[in-house]
């Protein structure tokens, strides 16, 4: 069972090119429209890391010097940087976002993680996933004539996508 | 007052070219050295801001969108875009590191905050800065033949502050 938090957390997921950014979008774009304060999340993934910040000679000096966490602030962002050792969750990030008190937020990625889910799925090969992941609140896919992903999971069509928005949000929403 | 947090904070502050980020690695590496799970914050000031991250296009569009806050982690890093009406205070900044608890907190800037300060002293007319700022522990002077900073402030000499980073971290402690 996902960690309570105080704000509802939506998590979006799905294969490369299934249109996880594009429905992140759609969602805050929706949700800031009707005045949530909506913050997002990306996981980039571990394989590649963030192009290092613009005084990042410094802050890598300080985790030379044993720092086990850096930060750099300034221009309205925030780089924080953590020693090998340290693997952040997303309970963790979450304990961060609360701290501005968000009304919403939308997470990309993640897909071994608790909270609701929507599933992009693009092709057939993607129903696989729906059977991987916990918590999937609903299921998107692009083409009608997929065989039905789920009994159970409400599923949407991509294409009228926009008209469920606020369903979407609805379906998600465990506080 | 500063606010109380959990762990001690220390903010090394100075003009230009004065030797703040020399001393934050010093006290980092100092404190690493004993076993003290120490972070460090540097304020890289408002005018210009921090390099986009590699992702960033996508959170870029998340803050079209209308998200207040956007967020990318990958690679044992977070960024955190702020939307232009969000000013964050330090002491959100230090709420965010509370979450990873360190035994200490290194601070490089911030002159106007309140928390235990280290002023770094170059020549004659940085002195002007002690009597701007709240809160401080201890002056650090580059040139012994400066006139003595001040009455009531512990003074150390450059050439010898390594012999005294366990006493600076000391006098900086609160908590």
């Amino acid at each position: 069972m996902p960690k309570a938090s105080s704000f509802p957390i939506i998590q979006v997921i799905g294969y490369k090119n299934s249109g996880k950014t594009t429905m992140v979008n759609r969602l805050i774009r929706y949700a800031s429209d009707h005045n949530i304060k909506t913050a997002s999340l990306k996981h980039h993934g571990h394989q590649d890391s963030l192009t290092p910040i613009h005084a990042g000679t410094d802050s890598y000096t300080h985790k030379e010097s044993g720092a086990f966490i850096t930060g750099v602030e300034g221009g309205g962002s925030l780089q924080l940087e953590f020693g090998e050792d340290i693997d952040v969750s997303l309970d963790q990030l979450i304990k961060i976002y609360e701290s501005f008190s968000p009304g919403l937020l939308v997470v990309e990625g993640y897909k071994q993680e608790v909270h609701p889910k929507i599933v992009m799925i693009r092709k057939e090969a993607d129903l696989e996933l729906i059977t991987t992941v916990s918590n999937i609140k609903a299921i998107i896919r692009w083409n009608a004539q997929l065989e039905n992903p789920s009994e159970d999971i409400p599923v949407f069509e991509l294409e009228h996508i926009d008209d469920h928005l606020a369903e979407l949000i609805y379906l998600c929403k465990e506080v």
